[in-house]
């Protein structure tokens, strides 16, 4: 695998990716609900920290640390022994350093708060990849909706960063669109999740990449298994 | 059956669930109109007392206690017997208490009142699991829309109480989204029930689990029977 | 049939709902322009009062006492004989009870006069079912859009009073939601009329159950048929 | 042909709803651009002037009385000999008028003068039957959107002129709904006119009756032709 | 060809449509991008110039008059030798016109300017044909929406100008409106131009008459070729 | 291949333009996001660069100069040797010149110094090509909404400076429009790029020409593929 490549470590998909995600791209991994978003991201960060040593952030802003932990448990995928490599930060962990830092809780704070504790990490630890769990959750952290120049400007703070960013989006089940916030053009890369209805009954999950910056692949669809504690693709269709 | 799971008593889907939902979850149970979805809930809660001994809270903000027993009791599932495990609350229960607690009555009133009760039953009685139908009518509680950041807090407040909820949501026949709030992201899971036209004349009734943290499981549809007194999945498609 | 429910006098559709309606429900009538939702609720009037000396309110805010008469006429089930069971309120009938009763024509007035009017029919008549002819007209009276919760007090009201109601709500030919208010989760059972093109030219009238609290049924489609002067439901696909 | 009918002279079309439209009736006539409206209304006034005597007031807000007449020799349909029959009101008709009667154009001016102009016609020539084109020219005449209740306003004053009226209303081929006014379920009737794609490149003109109350009719689409100068239905596809 | 009609001189469409456009028409021709909406007004006006010695006037306010021709010349229908007969007026002109009148640059000025050129061209040249390319062009002149009002205005002053007047549209490909502003039932025919996509990549040009007062025509489809310099319509489908 | 046109080296695309897009003319390259648009861009300029000697600009304000490089470096299209011919301005060159200017960093300026720093580039260097990359990003320079008639000023600029434009645009995956600005007809030319799901897993990369002023062009689609380092197209559908 290339060095200058953060592998999705899902079988199959890193190949067909040249490696994997370029270093420092800003990647939206979007779909509608229970496409297995959070799974995948997080597979992402644990692989690289286990095999690589690659040191990884997870803003859980949807749930608990302890919620996030049980999920991944079960996919024997737990933080245990990691700790070194893996920082997970939630609401709970906003809120204590608000009150530590004596900040109020009105909405510009919480924004500047977030991205002061990414900074910290950064900073404390060396961060190569951060997961953003999601954008909607990171929006009403804000109470109200963030305009497009918002949007704009916190991909450029991620830009800047220089780490990778894998930034989670929910999409609606009533549109093809990556994210509400029709942000896509701002993103490196776009990894895209989908439950496809494959008879009246028949639902199998899959995943293709839409775009990549700096890599050659195509665009289909493939497959995406979980094959004991592995995630995988395949080409084949499944009955 | 796992300790840690709330079954579903639909023969055939708690296999397919692991043994049912993680206790604690916070679980949407979506469908349009005629979908079975106060059933599909009340008859979790009415096995789980009988057999199981959970205690559970049925907040029936759509039809009265009477009705809604009415309606259980063509099932065969009637409180009878059970009084010490399962509470109903109505929208009669919650306007006599306000008038007990000479509370005025309104909007913000309303859903303090409603957590209130909640939290006492919990306290005196020691709830496992409680029933929310339907977020839309706790939505009329307020006499306006609720904002995307209130429905936040409601989840948040419902996730603390560390007892499984299930929500029930009416979805729109015009769209795919598991309720109108598009809040499905703050949900650990997504029960999804459904009509389906399998051809000019013939409906199914479908169920599928969209989305459930810390459980394997395919996303695919059952046909949803009610066989005897008794809900069931089946795989074979029905004529 | 079932003396706890009432019975739609649709041949065929009666046993499909366990013997009908269970009683003091309020159940919508939905369906598009041309569907004949009008004509389904008077007959379902017309033979209770004829057949179980049932009393019955009309309440025709569409079309005038007279036009209605002449359309079911057409079908054979005109008032003569049934004036002591059956009642017709029509706008006419509601200004003269204005211009008696000195009321000023204005939006809550009317609502006023309207309740009223039922509410002296029950008193005085002892009645058993309310058609409401149709949502839509209503609202007009009121010279504004209904809001959610308005829409929700005139349906508390009506399942105040205690006897079942048929509403019908007139079905955009761009929506498949069973009426434009959205509150069928209000309802406690929907009866769906639709127009079914079956071929280019070929355009069938159906009638399905899609909900009634209470009722074991299935939720398919039948055909509805003017068979002589009654109407009837077969599964059979005509041509 | 029945005596409180009016036929449509559109040959097989009136067979099937029992003799023509109800006497009285106001019928809604709705197409997208180019379905025949104003054919198919003209045809309806022309007839009944010519083989039963009956008297028609056009009222053509869309283009001037020389144009609707250009368009109606060429079906043979002229209005010579017929002018003790048949007015045409356009708009020139209606400025004339109010720079006689020195009334100021503004807008509720111009409802109100084309009021008097059918009412002063039906006082003076005993009108039977009354065609508007269009509903849409209608509304620009009050330089604003007209508000659902207007729009009830214009019905119910049609209505109590106790004649037979035709309202053209041009349908969107965004929409199925026969009027953006969603005002359907005030009409007595629906004739809905339609082009029908039944290949890649043939077209083929449709008519089918929506609703009609008091007639026995199916809601099934007719093939429209012009047959020489008459107008009729055939129910085989034509290629 | 008929006296009374202005070809539009695509071979066959003619003989289509009896000869042509009724002359005084105001007729829309719409399509969205790339349709050859502007060859095909050209070609009327170049071809009713040329060979019957009607004077032209095109109004071109997408792009300039050089633009114009260096597109038409590829087609060899260049405006050399008929000078006398056509006339372009393009932004440069009324540019011009303005700065030698010292009109003010405001939107109202500018809607004057086109209508006093159009004017003039008129009654200096005796116009027999006038193309508006386009009805979203000259939407921008006045630097806002307009209303629905102003736009039966624009039709009115069209027609009283007693010529014959094509107006492009540009249709959205989300949409199968004839333009956006709704105003078909303003127009007395519409041209539908299209591209057909008739397999996974192959697209054909289509066009087809949808509407054209005092004609009688079939509402179908035909394919549009250009066959060397000449448009010509053919019905077999092409591979 | 013609003086007049600049080639798009896109291996029989070209033949298929007459050669490729007329000088002079604005064109947006349109597609959803993964659609290669940049690369259908920069493949453009690099190419005209290296094998005619053309100078182009490419306005990159979607992502770095660095970033853009090491993406075309990947398909051996690096600016290495081409540093006269090439320049790209990104958001970095903007901010450099602003600083250096003391220019505030309004919205306004934003404009006015791209406007500025395109017109230096093409006095000092003569540009024949500009492309934007993209539409999206460059209206959120302006920290709001664009209005249609900015945007009309903003093409109006572009077609003054007299050389070939190309604007990258993206599409939506909800809407075939050909940009969110509906501003096509401002356009000479549109070259749509899209991905086309040709099965349940399969997806396939195709370009057309939409339309395209002054040239005779098919409107079909074409397979776009990526053969080592050369962009071309093939009718034959792959597998």
């Amino acid at each position: 695998m290339d060095g200058d490549r953060v592998a999705t470590y899902i079988k199959g998909f890193d190949e067909h990716l040249e490696g994997g995600i370029p270093r420092g791209h800003v990647v939206l991994v979007s779909g509608t609900p229970g496409t297995m978003k959070s799974t995948v991201a997080w597979n992402l960060l644990w692989n690289n920290a286990r095999q690589r040593g690659l040191r990884g952030l997870y803003l859980s802003l949807e749930q608990s640390e302890r919620s996030l932990m049980d999920q991944m448990n079960k996919f024997g995928m737990g933080s245990k022994g990691l700790e070194e490599k893996l920082t997970i930060i939630d609401l709970g962990t906003i809120r204590a350093e608000m009150a530590r830092a004596e900040i109020v809780s009105d909405k510009e704070n919480w924004a500047n708060v977030v991205r002061g504790l990414v900074g910290d990490a950064k900073e404390q630890k060396g961060l190569d990849i951060v997961v953003i769990d999601s954008l909607e959750a990171y929006e009403l952290l804000f109470e109200r909706a963030i305009s497009r120049n918002e949007m704009f400007q916190f991909f450029e703070w991620l830009r800047q960063l220089g780490i990778t960013v894998l930034i989670i989006a929910e999409m609606s089940p009533d549109s093809n669109r990556y994210s509400k916030y029709d942000e896509s053009f701002l993103a490196d890369g776009i990894i895209h999740l989908k439950l496809s209805e494959v008879s009246d009954v028949d639902v199998q999950r899959r995943i293709r990449c839409v775009k990549m910056r700096g890599t050659r692949h195509s665009p289909g669809f493939f497959n995406l298994l979980v094959d004991g504690q592995t995630l995988a693709i395949t080409k084949t269709i499944l009955e």
